[in-house]
């Protein structure tokens, strides 16, 4: 095939002018190393979840070590009119974690990772009148030819905040958007929130506060889920003194109104390192509900 | 299994005595942010292209978000006897885009990521006679265990230079190999090239010529492909006044003698920013041709 | 679904006020292009190894052109009490090559790469009390659900060193842990290691010695395999006078007593570009075992 030296150039564009200048790039990273466990694990016929070579146990834990890490690059530049355009790309390595979000169905099992991960595209526009974000949300369940994308829209009013976002999903009638306002005085925050779900036609809304002063922080947030007609809370605390920092949650996600909660505490080492541990009770998580603890180091870079 | 602390070290090189210094590392990057459209499709029995929920209609359009986000690093050194030598990596996101070269059998259709892509290794030397260039060019057709490379070389002898290359491709007979000569005079320039494909033991051939002036661009090119006795034709201007660029190209490739064209406009925002628009219409896809517009923000850091 | 705007964020850690600051990154790269060769190989009923089109010769040669590229980015952060904490993640571009390794079941057959490649994650905390590291080892054998681990502490005391290693594997009785103390006297070292395998229920032990003076360098070290009642040795030299390194190295691996070996050039350009050349055999491989060769240049950045 005859090389290609003269391609159509029609669509490249003349953006091309500003040199690449390694001022426009801010780069960042962080790293984790420990270990965590999880417990109430039922293992079915044939299955070996603790790796003790005996299958079908009941009440088995999941140990694993941790260790992750990331780099990311944020590259921002500035039109001749100041608007701030921008986007950051994120390399994971591989690595090894155990899932620590109790609302997300893997909670307490293992991630082995055989495969790099590089960061879905997110590209920015700011300027006097708030900030526009396009987000690439994957691939479609729908088709697999096609992509999700988020559109996020932010602005700030002095104390006034507000925030709208569109979900683009391909296929008919699946589209989410809301808007969520908030409002800040002084040490604390309240909100308010609202958003159309068009796969359900029915829609979620919250309302949440929060308070920091004297080291103290927290906030609570109500949810009202109409298509379920279900509420979910959730409520967390923090108290940092010194180098220590001690929090707590406690949370009803889903429409069982069981309570899952957690505990941790963090010691701060300073440059960006600390260490860190928590246990958290995901009561959706199998019939008895799932516990996990970890400890470990963590660094921002 | 012992730890190979002390491996055979012999393969390692010497090349290591040049401590790694930021100073070699030129950062780049790019990001998109638009919206386009494709139409005159067809859907197969079953098949949805446009995301309606309704299958097997004619002249559907296919419509997508456009978010794409890439970070590139250059490396480059220089010996004590004054070669340089470097290479290039790129990071692209997982992003989501609409096929727009006319040239590739994919126009107009969507490519949603669901992996990270890195480029391909590209390495080069560079000297007083001219730089020389290893390009991989992927997992070869033939044999997936081997792979394919081009070798480039290129030199400038005052208003005149020429590129020679030659595309090695694992298995018999299948390589191709080609020079062009470039003659530069002023706002002017003119070109000659020829390629022998082994494959088909046959050869092509084309001539150029380009001009920029008074902020007026434009070139065309006519190509001689041989084992098919087929002429094709490209053809592009550019106009630039103040912020804006405004193009156009014709082209016919391929067998078929029809014309491919497109129109394009783009206006920059300085600092690396344009917002750009564009229509292309593609004869060579499906019976009746295939029509696409975009328009978005281009970024370059 | 409900955006998450204040999702359950107890487990993110405090260890966030170490803002980026690019001082913390050091980047380095690699680049190689070259050619290599391997022979001696019997391709099979319907196998074409030499790519020339006719299947089950004996005695045919692998060829191929290798190019290969990556970048890595170092993080380093220091804590108020004197603490180094870091991470080093590689992006390797897809690339082409020949693998040189001749303890590798591999040996002088060609990698071409289809996918990116990035590093498994690596981090470190060091002190006055030593170096601890924690490294993913990839997705486990017995489990890929899981991954195995490896921790490594080192740390010198004057002229002595010790690394001691513990490689975690998830399933029973499949772990390996080790110890190698290193006594260095002016030009001089010598070291003696012992690793028991849980899998075997055995061990290995090893001792050598290395010299390095008037440009001549070299070590030797034995290995006793004691669940296989096998001895393994390994010699190498390397002589560097002016620009040029001359290596040669001889090795037994394996159970079968037979010797591998090869020999080295290399010219140093300086800048940390060389120009390398080798000869490997690798009795191991095949009935009659396998020759390869290799030139190229190699880039540090």
């Amino acid at each position: 095939m005859k090389k290609i030296l003269l391609a159509s150039t029609i669509l490249a564009g003349t953006a091309g002018f500003a040199a690449a200048d390694n001022a426009n790039f801010t780069f960042s990273g962080e790293a984790y190393m420990g270990i965590a466990a999880s417990w109430n694990w039922d293992e079915a016929v044939g299955q070996d979840i603790d790796g003790d070579g005996v299958t079908g146990e009941a009440d088995v834990t999941r140990f694993t070590p941790e260790v992750t890490a990331e780099f990311s690059a944020a590259m921002m530049t500035t039109t001749d009119g100041g608007l701030e355009a921008g986007t950051k790309i994120t390399v994971e390595t591989r690595g090894l974690s155990m899932e620590d979000d109790h609302t997300d169905g893997g909670f307490g099992t293992v991630t082995a990772d055989s495969a790099a991960t590089v960061s879905r595209a997110e590209v920015w526009l700011s300027g006097d009148w708030g900030k526009f974000t396009m987000e690439y949300e994957g691939v479609s369940a729908g088709n697999p030819e096609f992509g999700d994308v988020d559109f996020e829209y932010a602005h700030s009013f002095g104390d006034f905040s507000i925030e709208a976002w569109y979900e683009y999903r391909w296929g008919p009638d699946n589209d989410d958007y809301g808007l969520e306002g908030k409002y800040s005085f002084g040490d604390y925050a309240v909100w308010l929130g609202y958003e159309h779900q068009e796969a359900v036609n029915d829609y979620e809304a919250w309302v949440g506060a929060s308070a920091a002063l004297n080291g103290f922080s927290g906030e609570v947030e109500a949810t009202y889920v109409s298509v379920a007609d279900d509420w979910d809370f959730y409520a967390e605390a923090n108290y940092t003194i010194d180098a220590f920092t001690f929090g707590a949650f406690i949370e009803d996600d889903g429409t069982d109104d069981d309570w899952d909660y957690g505990v941790n505490a963090s010691y701060d080492l300073g440059g960006g390192v600390s260490v860190d541990g928590a246990y958290i009770f995901d009561n959706d998580a199998t019939v008895d509900g799932v516990s996990m603890a970890k400890v470990g180091v963590a660094m921002k870079f």
